[in-house]
């Protein structure tokens, strides 16, 4: 069966899976019955459990159940590693593996409990590394299934994931489960992920280093939904939390795509007083934030609020008064991290406020402005942030789907990276459909989706920044790299995509070596 | 059929609303699958409505179905009354009416309500006035239910209350829904009850005089949560939402009363360092705080939380560092309202949070001493406060049944009112089983809990407070004011009073007249 991305989709898997094909990015207005946990009540006297072993046991977790973790501590997590350990050395089978995504500190406890048959089946936002070779060259037998982190908050609000065990880490706690992510030795910020898991598991456990006092306020997890509490040593490792990110780029190429990025949103028609913007991570979006924060000064335009991965770029525009609020779902950096304790106006926001399709308005509804990567994007204007050029699996879905919601949407890319086409006449692997890319802006200049006439107007006549259509710049790439050799790919689908109202976008397939 | 408190519950009744009947004021740890909503998808460009009328066409109210109101406006409330009117006007019939409570300013609507037939079910934590008359008198075909604000939180998270739409008046909201009580023209502080209705019902909207801009923050209500936002006039006077509740007493019996009150608190264990507390509103409540205030600066203790509703007094002692945190669940007075927003430490949380027991652990569940009052006491400990001398219905359950859970609870009141006892043999309505009841404290002396042994030692000396068993004390009401004839009753129940957990307490019956 051919979907709206005209994606050949298998038609078996489609029956066992019980997937819809992609149509539209138009959500309409289903009715969704929602899903409830299985509550264990508990007057809550006696949550505190000294060890992980004690807990594992405690919940009554069993081969096959569902287990999820978050991913705020990013690369600097103690929990998962640990709690992972912990079920293959129990022995437990076939478990499925649903974290809000998976970082390269996890991947090689994923690796040994695939091998092990402790995890047969995984959902998450992307997976990299040694995880990602291993299930692109069809190590796990169940295709994993790959899901925008708006996507995992409707998956779990409707039952699509069904959660027996969460195992949250968490900066600090009281012993009967109230916590937050603002205090403590490893703060991440906003715990956004994780609420959802706290809100919709049949059982909770968090796990900390730092008990508080009772009450423990704010409390964006709290008693009423947590089983246990398991005091460890250490949580995660505060200097890695934000590792990777941070980095303001002084490559000139990144810097010339960013500048040009600034041009396109302040000609737009949405660079107006009270806009919203979301600019994402990564060197690139932090230069594009600078250049906006210049262009908000020059021009005495404010913004209503930044949304999303927050960064601490961002929240000096806050403080210094040039964006009206911040709504946070996760924080990129230490320094977005540790300013949430102290700044009123950077809101603690969970997945499904930030992006969840099937509720009754998400934030991204509301975004104006929103910059996104890509590892490669379609003459078509699909985008794949998760496949590489040899077709593994190298990516997250993260917020891409989500956020391209937003009235204009960039892809801010280079044309091409080392010997390797970004601009393509299909993508390997179509993660966020065409139909919400608006603008592509390249080192070489910038391509308008067609759809977008509206926008052409506003656009095509910015000093210094260049228009072609996207055809003008996939040949571009071809000429300074030559055509790609097709892959090759055995008939075993190793990974789905969905979109964020769970039809099915695309399959990865096992490589052929 | 007797239930453990002796009260005959009817068969017939029992059978065709699915009561268990009340067995024993310990939860255990029951598996309860929660209830959900039925969502209907909406990316929230077109919440605002302008008028009321509009709204009830566009969440599809219907004949039969169950709508819900907060009291958080208390006797300021508008917003009732308001929408009240309006399905009287449609002709609706057969609404179940199920309101976190129903104060007094909202009676006569109710009255009408039921005379025309558009309300012929309601669910409640109390009634009084001419409401309570005309339910006494066999107003109302079938009986009320009356839940204590736990119970009520249990019952829409188990599914026992479905809601189909929630009329929540709120203080502002921006035109998406994320709505608080801390800003605008009639703020009240804490939307705790109205937490739960944001939560579960199938239909929200939101009825406020204050739209603030998007993104409007702290959200206590969230903009995924709700369906429509309708702009009207005014949604409260705030000058009556504190009425009544805050006047300091002068009554020598009440001060003496709250001195005896405050004398069991400091000579009982719970009082040491980090004890918590819950007084309520009224009078003498107040007293009590004025008394503890003293004794906590004179032994140098300090308080780790107060709960529950609360009132200046107690927000004072938080501001001078005698409370570490509120946990504010409602607020009593204008004074308590307002501080929120200044009072960091000063922390809104919902009904399920503050009491109900069937989730994974409760404020309740932590707390030291709680004071109460008490209609009636008999010498099983019982307490009434729903039902007058007369047999009619003139109180609310309010959190009397989820606070009694504490280490420490302490029934305040008077040997007599006027010509009526206290004390008696057998209260006419029990609501707070005498299990969870520890001491009774009266302008006479105090009697302890024969249960409670274990607080003999400390509380038979304390100087100036005189120890009587509860039969001494029911036998010194009797002296004062005779025997009362016993109160005649038809065999039509109109109301049923549940345990906190959804068992069946006792029935309330039509006064014979």
């Amino acid at each position: 069966m051919l979907n709206n991305v005209q994606r050949e989709l298998p038609d078996d898997l489609m029956k066992e899976l019980r997937y819809q094909p992609f149509k539209t990015v138009e959500i309409g207005h289903p009715e969704i019955q929602r899903a409830a946990p299985k509550v264990t009540v508990d007057q809550g006297h006696a949550k505190l459990v000294s060890s992980i072993e004690a807990v594992i046991k405690k919940v009554g977790l069993k081969d096959g159940m569902t287990i999820s973790f978050h991913h705020h501590f990013r690369e600097g997590d103690y929990v998962f590693n640990a709690v992972m350990q912990i079920l293959i050395d129990q022995g437990f089978k076939g478990l499925t593996l649903a974290p809000s995504s998976l970082t390269n500190v996890m991947n090689k406890m994923v690796v040994k409990a695939i091998k092990a048959g402790v995890v047969t089946h995984i959902t998450s936002s992307g997976m990299r590394g040694e995880l990602g070779d291993l299930v692109s060259h069809g190590g796990l037998e169940n295709p994993v299934i790959l899901r925008s982190h708006g996507n995992r908050a409707r998956a779990i609000e409707s039952g699509d994931i069904k959660i027996d065990v969460a195992f949250l880490g968490v900066p600090n706690s009281d012993e009967v489960g109230n916590a937050n992510a603002i205090k403590g030795n490893a703060v991440f910020g906003s715990l956004g992920y994780a609420l959802i898991d706290a809100q919709y598991a049949d059982k909770v456990v968090l796990l900390t280093d730092t008990l508080m006092p009772y009450p423990n306020t704010p409390a964006s997890i709290k008693q009423t939904q947590v089983d246990y509490v398991v005091k460890v040593d250490k949580v995660g490792d505060p200097e890695k939390i934000g590792s990777g990110a941070t980095r303001f780029t002084k490559d000139p190429k990144e810097l010339k795509i960013a500048e040009m990025v600034n041009a396109v949103i302040t000609h737009s028609p949405y660079f107006k007083q009270g806009f919203s913007f979301q600019t994402g991570s990564g060197g690139a979006a932090l230069a594009v934030t600078r250049y906006l924060r210049e262009s908000m000064l020059k021009k005495s335009i404010t913004a209503s609020f930044a949304l999303g991965g927050i960064t601490k770029p961002t929240v000096d525009l806050l403080n210094e008064g040039l964006v009206g609020k911040i709504l946070d779902v996760q924080d990129f950096d230490k320094g977005a991290a540790d300013s949430m304790a102290i700044t009123e106006n950077q809101q603690e926001i969970d997945a499904s406020w930030y992006a969840d399709p099937n509720n009754k308005g998400a934030a991204v509804n509301q975004l104006d402005v929103c910059i996104l990567s890509a590892l490669e994007i379609d003459t078509k204007f699909n985008v794949n942030v998760m496949t590489g050029s040899d077709g593994v699996l190298r990516g997250a879905i993260g917020g891409h789907q989500d956020a391209a919601n937003a009235k204009l949407t960039i892809i801010s890319a280079p044309i091409v990276r080392g010997r390797i086409a970004t601009v393509v006449d299909d993508v390997t692997t179509i993660v966020t459909p065409g139909d919400s890319i608006d603008v592509l802006v390249t080192e070489l200049g910038i391509a308008i989706n067609p759809k977008r006439k509206d926008l052409l107007k506003s656009l095509v006549n910015i000093p210094g920044v260049p228009v072609f259509t996207i055809e003008q710049l996939r040949q571009k790439a071809a000429k300074i790299v030559g055509q790609a050799a097709p892959l090759a790919f055995t008939d075993k689908p190793v990974a789905l995509i969905e979109y964020r109202d769970g039809t099915l976008m695309d399959v990865v397939y096992q490589v052929k070596d």
